[in-house]
């Protein structure tokens, strides 16, 4: 139901924008969705590639085209506030004005628009997320205190789910459930539907204040969903003090709080949330096994199927679920598979659909990239491999995709570095021979929650709330090569950040590493070896060495003999 | 004249902010000054180390520290616009004003306040600047009309000596002199006292318009200096349209526009500056050989005169400046010669003193950062030499610094990359072992103008108007380790962006990497070879070679034959 720019122009990657005027129709993507944008959009639609020399902003573009004095409406429960803020500003300088639209102008053209999900919320057990929601709730309240906040308000969903260890499914493959949440010293709300919670979901948020809280304003009043905007404008008549919204929250809730009473930085959850706990560590890196497990039975059964000539983008996806479904605590895909065979994995965030679905064969590139959710942890992989005899070119490509990939998974670096300063280490290899790849190489991954979560990042294009790297954080390590129409390539692992054992710490800064968590094995048959130095041969032995032991082990423990042999194969040392 | 913060705070280095309350003192400054500001604060004032974590900015502090309604102040001629409107939000959001005092209150205290300089100006003759001013002109009112204005108000002064092809010496280093100036599409307007023009610079600005150029507006409007603020105002009441005025102009001019007509973009004169046409290229090429002549004598001179004990840190960088002096063309200094001996040299913006002033002998590191104004060129090099036999550690960390340099010589980038991007190439080899540099690794230079210049630069500091890089442009290239109390290494070296000629050239990008202009030795006693990959050595032996040939043959056409030995000993092949 908030698919509201697939609804009115087609295009249904997961970012961008549309823009419609009285007589154009515009909609703005990024490299990943260039090619899916041009096969989706109409001709009544034209295409903005953001981020390519030359293409205006959308406020560039508004200022340029519209007559003065325009009005440009957009719904402020879907706008940020940080992204209204300088759009308004930008268009004011030109004599136009941005509007908040609060009924939303394609839901009044959305026949048969779909009603709001309304699934169950379920407790996440301590086991898995390490840490009582009311023991967050006391961290926050501290970084609420270190603010001068009087109350926080929570927009973002998967702050909601991490901060009350609670998992829903109203929206596909990210385990979060529609609520917001406002913590004051005193009191906490938690603003959502009853009716969604679980009987279990209410005792885990109701059960008797443990010793150590007693009398601290630690039981939550629940309120509904819908109520947020209103109790905002009660709160800020009653409590005296600054109230924390992130600038990331909407504007039609950020424009309730007056300026001077507002804290606009990130929210502190985030940034909590980021940094995971042993627990939540143990449980991505079990969670990494079970999913290597599937991987390597996918890719044994693909060796042994393709060549009978009846797997296809489709087929292949759907066996690699039935796979995952067989570990225990798998919940479900964390995105939809890009499961693409030849010119179709040069499209960035490809999806098979009945349309598009092509053979996989020995003659083509084939490029997985999926992801689970386990109770015990999220994942993201990608793997590239030929089943036949790769081109030369194809193997240059891969093998740059692999230096790059080795050297950031390598990388040492200070304590508090932005993420975008490694990105370079991921593009260098490609560069040298004037190849790259139009998107970011990193982001940060949540613990059974969104594979996909700030504030940290590692791209070309910054990050402006990336805190700074700091141990805990697991990130993807994802370089990859397109070539249009032709193939893709990406190889995509999730890092832990670490301590990096350094021979000196140049002024107590400290410094850290990464240690890769996915435990697959890169096909070794793409490789040009006289392309890898002796240090990434190593670290491509020692991180299949890993893969044979963990895995190797798991494999065995279930049973799993052709995945086992197809492992064993495929993690023979170069060197 | 302009020097308040260091008069004030006794504290003179290039980059710092003095902030007084009633009861506090406090300067912050960034880590290349640290250690010298340590040395000039006296017990009032407190030292807040930028960028340092927990360091807040002046603005945290201010919010924090401030009774609720202070009215903080500032000399709006001494501040940016683009400093002044996020500090001031900052402050409104915390119930402060920021509010600008126009009789500077540090004029107020200071006695025997100096006058302000009043140098003649020269015209910079075309075989020098590549491009006369007319031609400028037109070109940058092709960039006014392309954003829609019809008037820009230039501040900068290195970009109105550009801009008309002027140069003069009222601050010290900088060929500039004090002038505004503003373009409309009809009109030129140069705000300068008119008897520091020399005849010449009068007849420079006035001869005769040029076929091309006829009634084309291109003829100059003298007028005076302390009238820019009054014209603005008239000229916003007289013509319509849009007025570009640059936010890194100061908030007292900024603000006489109205925000409705203003455009704040960066100022199009500083980035045609930043792009040298092929005169500029030829000249900056040509003066960075004679700067080498000049080094090779003064390397040579050092070897023999600093076992004799009679050395010190002045009187090597007078004699530095002897040698320069005698070059072609040469003008001056392009700043204040960093001679520094042993634990100074971790200082690292270090001036010596007589205070400071420290003997150079073969026990101890030296470290010398320097660079001349040419008629045809700005240079700016820092080299790092041992007269004995060097430690273990100094040789790791010197091997580090010049593998950071290589790194980022030899680096293959795409076309429009932003600098910062390419910070991390400068620094992998120290963070290999846990050791960093806390100052950025690039600048861009002007030709016979200042020697660092914007937009662009590298460092993991943004450099937020860095419109990205292209061929033309000047940079340096100069990492470093500094190692307090005890010693410090910097290899600085001059590059310039060119086309490099890929492989494969993907999506038609174009992709760009450096020549180094800068041809001196680097000292290879210094290097640990063991620690440099056979491609760093080929890097080396293969700059070593250019030296030998350009530089070699004009120490040959000069006579200079001690500095040609010293150049032959010093640029042996090491592989």
């Amino acid at each position: 139901c908030d698919a509201r720019r697939a609804f009115i122009s087609g295009f249904d990657g997961s970012a961008g924008t549309a823009l419609i005027t009285q007589k154009e129709a515009l909609l703005w993507t990024d490299g990943r969705y260039f090619l899916q944008a041009e096969k989706q959009l109409d001709h009544n639609w034209a295409l903005m590639k953001d981020a390519i020399p030359g293409t205006p902003t959308q406020g560039e573009w508004l200022c340029k085209k519209l007559p003065s004095g325009s009005r440009v409406g957009v719904d402020p429960f879907v706008i940020s506030y940080e992204t209204w803020k300088p759009l308004a500003a930008q268009l004011e300088s030109a004599g136009h004005t941005l509007v908040p639209i609060n009924d939303n102008l394609v839901d009044e053209v959305w026949d048969n628009r779909p009603s709001p999900p309304n699934k169950t919320v379920d407790p996440l057990p301590l086991v898995f997320a390490g840490k009582g929601w009311r023991d967050k709730i006391v961290e926050i309240r501290q970084e609420m205190i270190n603010k001068g906040a009087t109350a926080l308000v929570v927009t973002a969903l998967d702050e909601i789910a991490w901060l009350f260890n609670l998992r829903g499914s109203d929206i596909e493959f990210n385990p979060v459930f529609f609520a917001y949440s406002v913590i004051t010293l005193d009191n906490i709300y938690l603003f959502i539907d009853e009716n969604k919670l679980s009987p279990e979901a209410s005792k885990h948020l109701q059960i008797d204040v443990s010793l150590n809280h007693q009398n601290s304003g630690l039981s939550i009043e629940l309120r509904p969903y819908r109520m947020i905007k209103e109790f905002l404008k009660w709160l800020i008549s009653q409590l005296p003090g600054k109230i924390w919204i992130s600038h990331k929250s909407s504007y039609s809730l950020v424009s309730v709080v007056p300026e001077m009473r507002r804290i606009e930085s990130l929210s502190p959850v985030q940034l909590k949330k980021a940094v995971k706990n042993s627990v939540e560590i143990e449980g991505m890196k079990r969670s990494h096994i079970k999913d290597a497990v599937a991987l390597c039975e996918f890719f044994a059964w693909l060796e042994e199927e393709v060549p009978k000539g009846d797997v296809n983008e489709l087929s292949a996806a759907e066996k690699l679920e039935e796979f995952r479904r067989a570990q225990e605590d798998y919940m479900g895909p964390s995105f939809e598979t890009i499961s693409a065979s030849g010119p179709n994995a040069a499209i960035i965030h490809y999806r098979s659909t009945e349309e598009t679905n092509r053979p996989i064969t020995a003659d083509e590139i084939y490029l997985c990239d999926s992801g689970a959710q386990y109770r015990d942890g999220t994942t993201d992989v990608t793997r590239t491999i030929h089943l036949g005899t790769p081109s030369n070119f194809e193997k240059e490509c891969f093998t740059r995709v692999v230096k790059g990939h080795i050297a950031l998974a390598s990388a040492i670096f200070p304590q508090l570095l932005k993420g975008q300063m490694l990105d370079t280490c991921a593009r260098k290899a490609l560069w040298d021979v004037g190849l790259d790849y139009l998107h970011g190489t990193g982001h940060g991954v949540g613990m059974f929650l969104n594979v996909h979560e700030g504030p940290m990042g590692i791209s070309y294009r910054p990050y402006p709330d990336d805190p700074g790297l700091v141990e805990g954080m697991i990130l993807s390590n994802e370089p990859g090569f397109y070539e249009e129409d032709k193939f893709g390539i990406r190889i995509e692992n999730l890092v832990l950040i670490k301590k990096a054992n350094t021979k000196y710490n140049f002024r107590n800064r400290g410094y850290l590493t990464f240690e890769t968590i996915t435990l697959v094995p890169i096909q070794t048959k793409l490789l040009q070896p006289s392309l890898l130095t002796s240090e990434e041969i190593s670290w491509l032995d020692n991180y299949h060495q890993t893969c044979r032991d963990i895995v190797g082990k798991a494999l065995e423990e279930q049973g799993k003999s052709s995945g086992l042999q197809w492992l064993l194969r495929e993690t023979q040392p170069l060197g």
